[in-house]
């Protein structure tokens, strides 16, 4: 049997914060090292082990991974980043409140932007020093391949092939793969494998910090996945993560 | 011009207690991590950029490594990660105490192990578990590449050749290149460098956790070295490091 091992990064900054992040490379929080590390002892205890790692160009993805890797005793293994990892780019949204998006927009456009499947964000002008053409990590990437914002669907289009292309060869050779990405990069994904609709990937939550476990047959057909913590602390934390869109009281 | 920066891994669990570390992957110590970031912020500091970075597959280099990366906003640049850079293989003298071997051998005999440039310490045997052919981190490796117990003269041997194909190609190529990696496979690198003798090397002792650079004109012809320390912190680690090998009286 064949498995893969997907990572949400602990919390942020600026999920704490409230704030669309997107590309805005903000450091973990206090609990999100702590949750990295808690990721880090669940797959150990569980005598999980790992040939190669995968993760994004953000720091609070790599930092994540960086305690994963400490924590399994794997810090040799090799890690690919890649901008294509990347959570969803919220164009001019980045940087802002949810809560006081929320207020100036309603909760209904908030909403809209964080969990249709095809309606871009305001996007970013081509000069500006937010967009990823403009920003020093991206310097080798052809401007035309990288956003000004971007939706659910416009993620896909650039997580998959490089799943495809550059990930899923190595758990076709038997390799055990993990991924340590983003909310949305991670939901790209997760529709992909499960082949859920473009209205049943809005409904789902990726908690942060649960090691998420997809296991396939030889010919890469998906029998099953599930995360590995309890079902009680799950529900806590997808909620938590449904509830960040809305305007506080 | 172009440069190239080597950074020693700060201090580690063993190099506190005075042991032959080699290849035991021990950690570092709490004084290793705050030389590390102090690492970083030098480099910040003087404005120091990066392109790739290399180190060994021992995590007191990869955690030196990460926090280098964090300090400098660059934690999205491509590692590699090569056992080539790893420590030379102290063979059967790993793990034990400086201090004690030399009370047992002789000041004098621990003094030819350390600081001789081709004489072997006491090999393992191929079927001991502390060889490296029989560890998980080095499964994929010919076992016949991979030592039972190195001499500066054989450490030299696999670290020289890395650097000439996999790491030199991209300074040549204009990218300002980091090594994290340790104290006998960077003196590997410096004696090739620095063109000097077999008895030159022994004498130089590279201090942990400050930055070396190495300056080169177009032709890669090695213009000037130097450490980002002042003159005073460089020679008070470079005596520690010399004396670490004697007996306590």
């Amino acid at each position: 049997m064949k498995k893969l091992v997907c990572i949400r990064h602990g919390e942020s900054e600026w999920n704490k914060e409230n704030r669309f992040t997107g590309w805005s490379d903000v450091d973990l929080s206090e609990k999100g090292h702590k949750e990295a590390k808690q990721a880090g002892k669940i797959l150990k205890d569980k005598g999980y082990d790992f040939d190669i790692a995968y993760t994004s160009y953000l720091k609070r993805a790599i930092h994540t991974l960086n305690h994963v890797l400490d924590g399994l005793d794997l810090d040799y293994i090799p890690v690919e980043k890649s901008w294509k990892l990347n959570e969803r780019h919220y164009g001019a949204l980045q940087g802002l409140n949810k809560a006081d998006t929320a207020k100036k927009y309603g909760d209904e456009q908030v909403l809209i932007w964080r969990r249709s499947f095809d309606v871009l964000p305001p996007l970013l002008k081509e000069t500006d020093e937010r967009a990823p053409r403009n920003e020093k990590p991206y310097r080798n990437v052809p401007k035309d391949e990288l956003p000004l914002g971007e939706s659910l669907k416009t993620t896909i289009e650039r997580v998959i092939p490089y799943y495809e292309e550059t990930i899923k060869p190595h758990i076709e050779g038997g390799e055990n793969v993990l991924i340590v990405a983003h909310g949305n990069s991670l939901r790209a994904l997760l529709k992909y494998l499960e082949n859920l609709s473009d209205e049943e990937i809005m409904k789902v939550n990726i908690p942060t910090g649960i090691p998420l476990v997809f296991e396939f047959d030889d010919d890469m057909k998906l029998k099953d996945h599930y995360y590995l913590a309890d079902e009680k602390e799950l529900q806590a934390k997808m909620d938590a993560v449904a509830n960040q869109g809305k305007a506080k009281q």
